[in-house]
C-alpha cells in the first residue's frame, strides 16, 4: 500500500505544482480566501467528501481581526472575477472562509484530522526576476497580498492528500477529516473553527508546516514551544484643542498612548517562563499645533505558557485602562488574535517517525524541535488533547529562497511530495497506533 | 490722635522687641503654637478683649496638615516647660492653636479685622555669630523650628496693635477683631478659621506681612497675585515580592509613582494663566532586590487663579488614580494645604495709602505690587469680599539679613513701629472710608 | 489727497475682488506660490516698480520647512498649467517664491515697507454650497491647499496698495517697499527674507492681517503678544528585530519617542512668561511583531517672549537627544519653522490711529489688542526696530463665515477697501510722523 | 578513616555550636567582619595552618560596596570591644576582612579548597522569645546586623573542617586551602579574593550553603543556575530652585530619576535567557516646593547567563546616562556588587555523592537542584574551571524556623555535623577522583 501511495503522489506532482502556483498567484489574505476556499470545497465535493463550509465550521463571534464589511464585499467581487467557484461563495460570504471535508470509511477506527491553513500575508511580493514566482509569471496579482509563509503549498498539500485518500478509501479505517482554516496569520482563525466544534470528534490531529529552517528531506515529528500570544489593537479618543490658544480644553490621546507604551514595556517578568511584549505600531495626532485627539497602537504579548501570557495580558489591560483614565480619554481595546501554547503528544511522535521513515524522499527524521513564534493550530491541538486525543505539529523541511515573511520567500516544491506521502501514511496506518480513541468511548 | 498713637507706639517699642525676640527664641511650627497662642490669649484678655480660642475659632475638619497626635502631645508638654500660660492650654490642646480677640467700642461702625500669623518654619536656625539672633542669644531653642519668615514680628505687631487700640478705645468706632492664626506655612490654617466663622462678620480686613523684598520705610497698600495652590501627600501601597524569584507576585508602588511623576509634570498648561506643578519629594522601596511595595510623594499645584489651580489639581488627581490603577496599587491622597487667589479691594488702597502717609517713619507708599508664592490669608479675604466687605494685604518693608526661609533670615525690627502705627490708624479712621458695611444691612 | 485715494480704491474694488478670488481658486501652499508670486511680480513691474524676486530676496539656507525637490518641481509645473507668468518662474524656481517691489519717489523721506503674505494652508476646502467660494466656483482647485487664513485677501490688498501708490507717486516721499512673503503658515518664510536683507533699509514697517475676530469696520493699530515659537520635526532611526525571536537585537525607536514625548511635556514652566509645548503628531513602527526601527514626530514650542521660547526649545533638544541616547537610536532634528515675539512700536500707534480715522468705512479704531498664536512678521519687525525704525502689526476687522483654519473660512471682502485705504494713507502721510529715520543717519 | 572523622566531628559538636552561637551573637555585616575574621585567623594559626589575611588575599580595587571609612573605623572599634583578636586587626583594617588558611600535606595531590562566607545581613534580629537565639541569649547584639542566612554556621563549619583536617593531616594528599570570604551578601566580596589570586592554584573547589529549602539529612551535590547579577547605586545631582518662583533655574533630579526608572523597567527581554531588572529603592528631593536637586536609587540586573546580564546592564547604563542628559543632571553610577553564573563541574558530582553517602546522618543525596538568586562563589568557581580545575556548590539541608533573610531565620544546628563530615571526606578521598590536576602540569 505504501507503494501505491508513492506512485499516486508521484503521478499527481504536476497537479500539486499547478495548484500551489495558482494559489500563489491569487494570494488571498485572512478572512477573504474566497477563491481559495471555494476551489477547495468544490474539489473535495468532487472527490466524494462530505463538505461543510462557512458558518457551519466558523463560529461568527469567535473570529478575530476580521476586516471591515466593505473590504469583505470588495474582496468577494475580486475573488469572483479571479475564478472563484460561484456556487460556494454564498456560504463563505461575509468572512466565513473555512472548509471541512469528511470521508467516512464505514470501517471502525479513529477520526483522523489534518489541519491546513490557506491565507496569505499582507505583503507586496517582489517583482524582481531573481524571484522565481515573478520570473514564472505566478507572482501574486493581488496588491499587498503574498504567500510568503508557504500556505499556498499547505493548501496544495491538503488537496493532494484529499485526493490520495479518496483513492485509497477502501484501505482506510475510521473517518478522515480535512480542516482548511482561514486567517492563521495573526493567529485569528483557528479559535473560530474550534468554537464551531470542528475538533470535537477528532481523535488524531496532524497540523503541519513547510520550511521554518528545516532542510529539504528532513521531517520533524513534533514542534513544541509555540509561544502563547495575544494581539491587541487599542484606540484612544480624546478631545482636540488648539495647543497654543486653549490647551486645557484638550484631552491628549497621544500623551495617554506614550504613557501606556512606556508602562506596557515596563511590565515585570514572570518567574514561570519567558515573556514578551511589543507595541509595534503607533499613530497619533493630526497636526503639530493641535492637542492630539486620537491615538491608535498595535501590540502583542507572548509567553512560554498560556499562564505567563495571560499574566502579561492582564497587566497590559490594567495599564491601557489606567493610562486612559489618567488623561480622561476613551479607550477601545480589540483582541484581534490569540493563540495558546500546546506541545505535541509524546505518544504520537514515534508513530509519525515510522511513517516518515517509509517515504523514499525523506533523508532524515527528527523527533522534535523547539519552535519560535506562535501558531493558532494550538487551539485545535488543545481541544483534541482535552478530549483524550493525540495531536502533533509536523514540520516538512524545504529549501528556502529567503526567510519566511520576506518579499522573496520561495520554497522547493519537492517538499509537497514528501508531505502528502507522509501524511497519507499517517492516515493509512493509524490503526497501528495503540492508543485509546474516543470512538471506543462512544 | 495720630500723635497719641505715635507716642504710644514709640513708648512701647522696647516691648515690641522683647515680644518678638521671645517668640523668636521659642519658635513653634504649625498647629503646635501652644506657648505663643496662650501668651497672646492671656495678654488680650488682660487688655480687656473678649477672647475666643481653640475649637471656637478653628473648625476641626477644615484643618490641613495637622501633625500626628503623639507629636501634638509632646509639643504641648514642651510648650508648658517653656512658659506657656497653663490656663489657656486646655482650649488649645490637640492642635487648635487659633486665638481671636474682640474689642467692641459700643459705637456704630464697621467690624475691622486684622489677621496675624504666628507659626514658625520647619528649619534649623543658624548658630553662627554673624546671625544676630544667635549673637543675641534669642535664636530658636526648638530644634528644626525657626521664625525665618517674620511671623514672630507679626505676632509682636499684633500684640502691639491690640495694646494701642485698647488704649484708644474711646476714639474708635465699630468693632475691632484681631485674628491670630496658626499654620500659615504650608497654607494649612486659615481655612479652618474661616470655616469656624471668624471672618463672617468682618467688614474690613487687613492682612499684612513684613519684608518680601520691600525696603524699610516703604509701605505697599495691596499685594496682588498670590498664586492659588494645593499641597498633596500621596501614598501608594502595593505588594512586595522577591525581584529575582517571583517578580510577578509584586505590585510595584515605585513604578506607579515614577509613572505618576512623569505624567503629573506633563499636565498641559492652561490658557487662563500661569500654573505650576512640582513633585518635590519622593521616597519608595525598601531593598534593592524587593519589588517596592510602598511609595510616598509630596507635590504642590499652583495657578494664577483659583480656576487654573483647580484645573491642575483635577488633572493631577486623575493621574494619581490612573497610575495606581495601572499598577494595581492602592492610593491615599491627602490634601495637606490649600489657598486660593484673592486680590485686594481697589477701594481700600487709597485709604491705606492715606493712613501710611501719616506715619513719620514711612518714606514711601506704593499702591500695589505683584506677589510671588502663596498665602492662605486669601481665604479670609475672599470670605470678607463675598460678604460685601473690603480686604487688602499690606506689606511693610524692612531690611533683611537673608532671604525668607533662609537659616539666617533676620529683619530690621524698626518695621514693627511702622506696622503698628499704620494699622492702628487704619482702625482709628475707618469711619472716613465711605463704603457700605454689613452693619448697615444688619 | 485722501479723497483721491478713496476714489481710486472704490473704483478698483472689482479688481480687488477678482484678484482675491483668483488667488483663492489657485491656492498655493508655502514655498510653491509660483503662480501667485509670478503674477505679483509681473503686475508690480507693469506698474513701474523695481522688482526683486527669488534668491535676491530669499536667503537659501534660512528657509525653513521647504518641501522636497520633487514636490517643488511638480508644483512649478502645476502653476505653469494654471497660468503662472512664465518669464518670472526661473527666478522663483526651487522654492524661492518671495517678491519685493520698490518705488523710489526721488523725494527725501523714510523707506516705508508693507509686508504681505501669500501662502495657503494645507487644508481641503469645503465643497458644500453654503460655502460662498464653492457656490461661486472659486473654491480651491488644488487638493489640500486652501486660503483659510485670508492671505488671498492680503495678496489682493498688496496689489491694490501697489497700484494706488503707483498712481500717487508724485505725492509720496521717500521710498515705498512692498514685501510679498512666502510660507508664513508654519512661520517658515520671513526669516529667509530678513536674512536676505529686505528689511535692512526699512524705516517704517506695516505688517497687517484681516479678521482674527475683529469686526468689520474696526481697525486695530497694533497687535502685541505674538508668541515666540519653534516648529520641529524629529526622526528616530533604530534597528528592527523580531519582537518574539530576538528582541535584544532591536533598537526601539517607538519607545525612544514615547519617552521623549513624556519628558517633553514635562518641561518645567518658566517664571518669565507663559510657555507651551505640544507633540502634535507621532508615527512609529511598521508591524505588530517587529521592534519598531523608525519613529517620527512633530512638535512646537511657544513662549510669551523669545527668551521663554528659547528656554523651552533648549530643554526640548536635550530631551530629544537624551532619549535617543537612552535607546541607542539616531536622531534627526529639523527646525521647520520659527518666529520670535515682537511688539508694535508705541510711537507708531497714534499715527496709524489718525490715518484709519480718515477712512469713511472705518467705524472704530482700537489702539491695540492681545494676539494669540504666532507670526513670523515678527522677524521683519525686530530687524526694523533693531535698526532704529518703527514697526506695527495692523489688524483690519472683517466678518468671518467660519474661524481661521476652518474648511469653510470666508471673509467679507469689504475689508480689502478699508485695508488698502488705510495703508495707502499710512504711506502718504508718513512725513507727518516725527521720528528719526535711518535716512537721516545715512 | 571515615570512622575517625565521624568520631572527631561528634566529639567537637559542642564546639561547633559554641562557635556558631558566638558568631551569631556578634553578627558583622560585609567588610566589617573584624571580630569573626580575627578569630578565624587566630584559630587557623593555632592549628598549624599557614594564614594569609587582609590585602594579601583581598584586592583593594576589586572590592565592591565597601562602606565609608568612618563606618569601617567605628566598626573596628566595636569589634575590638567585643573580643576581636587584637593582633590580627592591623592586617584586616580598612575593610580587608578576608582570611585564607593553607595546610600543605607534603604529599603529592591536588590543591583542594573550601569556600566559607562569614558576613551577616543588614537586618534587625527579632527579640521575641519564640525565636531561639533570642530565648537563648545569643541573638545579635549589633543593631541591624543579623545572621539570617546561615553564614554563622558556615564559619563554624569552616573552623570545624579546619580542625578535623589538621587532625588528619597525615592521611591527606596535596594541599588544603580554606578560603574565608567577607561580604557575600550583595555579592561584593568574592571578586576581590579572586583578583588577589586565591583561586589561581586551586584544583578542586567546594563552595557550600546550608538550608535553601533542602530538608535536614539531604545533601545536594551541585546547585546550578545561579543568576548572573549586577548591583548598582545611582545618584543624580541637579540644581535646586523655587518651584513657584523660578522653576526654570532648576535641574530636576527627581524627574530624571523617574524617567530613568520607567525606561529601565522597559528594557527589552533577551532571547538568550531569562532576565530581571528592579529599581528597589528611590529617594529624591528635599521639600515640596523645591525643584529636587538630588535623587538616589538602587537597582539590580540579573540574567540566566553572564551574557544576558551584561546585555541588561549595558542597556541600563545607556538609560541612566541618557536620562541624566535629558535633564542636565550629573550622574554617578557605582557598581556595588556583581556575580556571574557558574554551573557545577559534572565530573565532581558523583564524587561528592559518594562521600555524602558515607555520612551516617545523611538520609538522602541529590545530584543537583536549580538555584534561585545569585552567589558570588561563582567568581571562584569560574576561575578554578578556567584553569582546568573542578568546582561545585554543595547544599546541606536543614530545618528552617523561617525563610532566609527573615528576622526569625534559624537553623537546626545538626546540619553542621553533616557538613563537616561530608567536606572532610571530600578532602580525604580526593586522590580517588580521577581527573587531571594542575599539579600534573606544573
Amino acid at each position: 500500500m505504501e507503494k501505491r501511495i508513492n506512485s499516486l503522489v508521484d503521478q499527481m506532482y504536476p497537479s500539486l505544482q499547478e495548484w500551489r502556483r495558482d494559489f500563489h498567484k491569487y494570494a488571498e489574505s485572512g478572512w477573504v480566501e474566497y477563491r481559495t476556499a471555494s476551489k477547495v470545497a468544490s474539489q473535495l465535493a468532487a472527490w466524494g467528501y462530505e463538505v461543510k463550509a462557512g458558518r457551519e465550521v466558523v463560529a461568527e463571534d469567535a473570529r478575530m481581526g476580521v476586516p471591515p464589511q466593505e473590504f469583505l464585499r470588495a474582496q468577494e467581487q475580486r475573488a469572483l472575477s479571479q475564478g472563484a467557484v460561484a456556487e460556494w461563495l454564498p456560504q463563505l460570504s461575509g468572512g466565513f472562509t473555512g472548509v471541512v471535508g469528511i470521508l467516512d470509511t464505514g470501517r471502525p477506527g479513529p477520526t483522523v484530522a489534518f489541519r491546513v491553513d490557506m491565507d496569505a500575508l499582507d505583503l507586496q511580493e517582489s517583482g524582481e526576476l531573481d524571484h522565481l514566482p515573478a520570473a514564472g509569471a505566478y507572482a501574486s496579482v493581488n496588491p499587498n497580498m503574498m504567500h510568503a509563509c508557504g500556505h499556498d503549498a499547505h493548501t496544495a498539500i491538503g488537496l493532494g492528500l484529499a485526493y490520495v485518500l479518496s483513492q485509497c478509501k477502501d484501505e482506510l479505517h475510521g473517518r478522515i477529516k480535512l480542516i482548511f482554516q482561514p486567517a492563521e496569520e495573526g493567529v485569528r482563525g483557528a479559535k473560530a473553527m474550534v468554537e464551531a466544534g470542528v475538533a470535537d470528534d477528532v481523535d488524531r490531529l496532524f497540523a503541519s508546516h513547510v520550511g521554518t529552517g528545516v532542510p529539504l528531506g528532513e521531517v520533524v515529528c513534533g514542534a513544541y514551544g509555540y509561544l502563547a500570544t495575544t494581539k491587541l489593537d487599542v484606540t484612544y479618543r480624546g478631545v482636540a484643542a488648539h495647543a497654543g490658544g486653549s490647551p486645557e480644553e484638550g484631552k491628549n490621546a497621544l500623551l495617554a498612548a506614550a504613557s501606556a507604551v512606556m508602562n506596557l514595556h515596563s511590565i515585570t517578568r514572570h518567574s514561570g517562563g519567558n515573556s514578551r511584549i511589543n507595541v509595534g505600531v503607533l499613530e497619533a495626532g493630526s497636526g503639530r499645533n493641535i492637542i492630539p485627539n486620537r491615538a491608535a497602537f498595535k501590540l502583542e504579548t507572548r509567553g512560554d505558557t498560556t499562564e505567563v501570557n495571560e499574566y502579561i495580558l492582564s497587566r497590559a489591560l490594567d495599564i491601557i485602562q489606567g493610562s486612559a483614565q489618567m488623561y480622561g480619554v476613551e479607550s477601545t481595546i480589540e483582541i484581534v488574535g490569540k493563540a495558546g501554547s500546546s506541545d505535541p503528544s509524546p505518544e504520537l511522535l514515534p508513530y509519525i517517525h515510522a511513517q516518515a521513515g517509509k517515504v523514499p524522499e525523506v533523508t532524515s527524521v527528527v523527533e522534535s524541535i523547539s519552535a519560535g513564534g506562535s501558531e493558532d493550530a494550538t487551539y485545535l491541538m488543545e481541544r483534541v488533547k482535552q478530549n483524550g486525543g493525540l495531536a502533533s505539529y509536523v514540520v516538512f523541511g524545504t529549501t528556502l529562497a529567503a526567510g519566511h515573511h520576506n518579499e522573496k520567500f520561495d520554497i522547493d516544491e519537492e517538499v509537497m511530495k514528501i508531505a502528502v506521502k507522509t501524511l497519507a501514511l499517517c492516515a493509512l496506518n493509524i490503526h497501528e497506533l495503540a492508543a485509546p480513541i474516543m470512538a471506543d468511548a462512544r
